[in-house]
């Protein structure tokens, strides 16, 4: 099958990787609105060629949108507009707004509204990396508006990427992502400046900075392109559990000014069955 | 060398595993309140024997306290008592109160303050892993204050164990290691609670979880045995970098909520200079 990426980054390269490599694409055909990202993804082998959109889409059975959800708001109805017989997936970290944009398109079908729960903080057709898919969660939300054909070809991408599947509404998309990847880059965000500041006046801060520290902040070196679309287009449920988080460091913060040891000590150890989730 | 080992823990049991690799012990005794640990300890390896703390003691040349940095408070003036040529090195995580405690002791100059910035979020011996400490920072504070022969045995072992020397007095330490070390901890303890608090309304949250929120949280499988001593001795500092992380957390949500994507985006590219500090 002839696949379109659009957007050769991170995703949109790691994708093409993963796809070659499980004979799901034929032909991989590169889209970006930056030349010289087009121009490595071709020398890193990522696609096969590059062309212009509407010519790339005509040419394609399935058309894969990787490019920041602004981005994805913008091009999705230009492309359900042209849609024929192509299936058009995205790949975006949220849901909501995309799809209350298209639910009353005509060929509100032929689109698959999918989010891989994978990913680096590094961005750019050099960060593709293979296997970034393998064995990570692929969410497909509010398959019930896509066409029949439409979800089995993103349901055999996700089984051939051996992926876990996981269906779910956009609402509820939107709400359990805020909680366990939006706020995890807000509050890395936050870390970053927090002691980026303080180096200012202790210049050797970083010295010490050792596998905790990159841990927590790793995050803060990702991309405010794809990032600010994804604040804004969950904003609601981004403020929710950053009001949350907020007090849960206040009822911290109170614990340790009222030298209350006991409570924090009780405060940690509720905190560690988050070893019962992580490995 | 005859070392002893008080805490046959994470930390305690990894030194004994690097000790006997690189040849500075030549026997290692283990030494714990946990009779259970030194069992296990024994079972694997890590140590070669377990005595009462008194006997061990007279025995080694070199004394290390891998526990918790109430036990060094409580433990190091016993010992500093009863030294007559062997060497006490800690390696807690904090060291002013530490320091303070000791600085007017008769024996002062048979003790280096250590640490190394290496761990992970688990505990006990079966945690214990060869090359944690191999090409890791450690931290010797105020050595002016030990004896030279004392220094000279911690600086041959930060040699060997090919770890990175920093030295650093005691206040330093314990600013720096508040905004490169405890504040992660904090932050990941407080968004673990946020997170668990939300699954009891919304089952399906850790569904999407994955390696960025992986990444985060982990070091909320920390202990608080470890981990509220260190933040009791640290407090000042620690509650001085939790006040300014919230209140960057403060200004992200104002951005978030007067929807100023602009400063929002800035804020993220000041974040991104982190990328200098981590690979």
């Amino acid at each position: 099958m002839t696949i379109t990426i659009i957007g050769v980054g991170l995703i949109g390269g790691s994708l093409a990787i993963s796809l070659r490599e499980q004979k799901i694409a034929t032909t991989i055909i590169g889209v970006d609105n930056n030349e010289a990202n087009l121009v490595r993804a071709k020398e890193l082998g990522l696609i096969d060629t590059s062309m212009p959109l509407e010519e790339a889409f005509a040419q394609s059975q399935l058309v894969i949108l990787a490019i920041p959800v602004d981005g994805v708001l913008r091009l999705l109805p230009q492309l359900l507009d042209k849609a024929t017989k192509q299936v058009i997936m995205d790949v975006g970290s949220t849901k909501e707004k995309i799809l209350e944009l298209v639910k009353d398109h005509p060929n509100r079908g032929r689109y698959v509204a999918a989010h891989p729960m994978a990913g680096t903080e590094y961005s750019g057709p050099d960060a593709a990396i293979p296997n970034l898919f393998l064995h990570k969660t692929m969410v497909l939300c509010d398959v019930k508006h896509s066409d029949e054909d439409a979800v089995e070809i993103a349901e055999d991408l996700v089984d051939k990427l051996q992926m876990r599947l996981v269906y779910m509404n956009a609402e509820e998309h939107d709400l359990h992502t805020a909680y366990v990847s939006h706020i995890s880059h807000i509050t890395s965000f936050a870390l970053a400046l927090t002691v980026l500041q303080k180096e200012r006046e202790a210049g050797r801060i970083f010295e010490l900075a050792s596998g905790g520290f990159e841990s927590t902040v790793r995050l803060a070196k990702s991309s405010p392109d794809m990032w600010v679309p994804i604040f804004k287009h969950n904003r609601n449920n981004v403020l929710d559990v950053l009001d949350e988080h907020i007090h849960q460091l206040q009822s911290m913060k109170a614990l340790l000014e009222n030298e209350d040891y006991d409570s924090f000590y009780k405060a940690i150890q509720r905190a560690n069955k988050i070893k019962k989730i992580l490995k």
